[in-house]
């Protein structure tokens, strides 16, 4: 694969990172936003595999990596200005979100208060014990 | 309305700006990413009218002020961590995008290849004559 096509017109941010959006494939649902820099847009396209750089752990991230919940890309595709990416993915094990939810939005504000919307998949607690991922 | 239930929950970055990623409400199909402040992401709840932080003109944009393709808010989600925003919205005239598409994602990578993919449903030139909105 030749990546550069893409990579070239990406126009990352002063600490080299771009955002990627994370879509559902099927569903168009939306289930994370993350960043990734250069090379980590690059393993992402090679492998066929979400991979981020953490901004709290710095480091590579491949997503699934420790719960086995990975993320496929389907699609790929870059916005006018070129700063930000959707991705739209085949989610393995259901859930995107280190909390056990499909989506991390499973945070829905209306009538003035902030509620769980969303069904959570598994206990983080017995798929991480203690790790992100 | 009391904002203040989901604002306190915001965590906004370094430069006090939050991403809000906008999708259409009926299609799910993300139609652009943009930022808000603290300022901008209340004037918006109160108003029901997607409101940004434009980065590049350092000053409230209004979405579709000058085009009229304004963006009226249907739900409003906040991921895990609090430091992204999704909007479901419904998209007057039909165009998110600035260069006439409906979504400011109307570049695919595929095939070693960025491609235009979607229909440009105006002429931005004969809309804006060169301002933005």
């Amino acid at each position: 694969m030749n990546s550069d096509a893409l990579i070239d017109q990406v126009v990352f941010d002063a600490d080299g990172l771009v955002p990627a959006i994370v879509q559902d494939g099927t569903t168009n649902e939306v289930l994370m936003m993350a960043y990734m820099n250069e090379a980590t847009l690059r393993q992402t396209l090679e492998t066929g595999l979400m991979t981020y750089w953490s901004r709290s752990r710095r480091q590579v991230w491949v997503k699934g990596e420790t719960s086995g919940h990975t993320q496929e890309v389907k699609e790929i595709r870059l916005d006018c200005d070129g700063d930000t990416l959707v991705f739209k993915v085949l989610q393995h094990g259901g859930a995107a979100c280190h909390t056990g939810y499909r989506s991390c939005f499973h945070r829905r504000f209306a009538n003035d208060e902030l509620t769980l919307s969303g069904v959570r998949l598994f206990d983080p607690d017995a798929v991480y014990g203690g790790k992100e991922g």
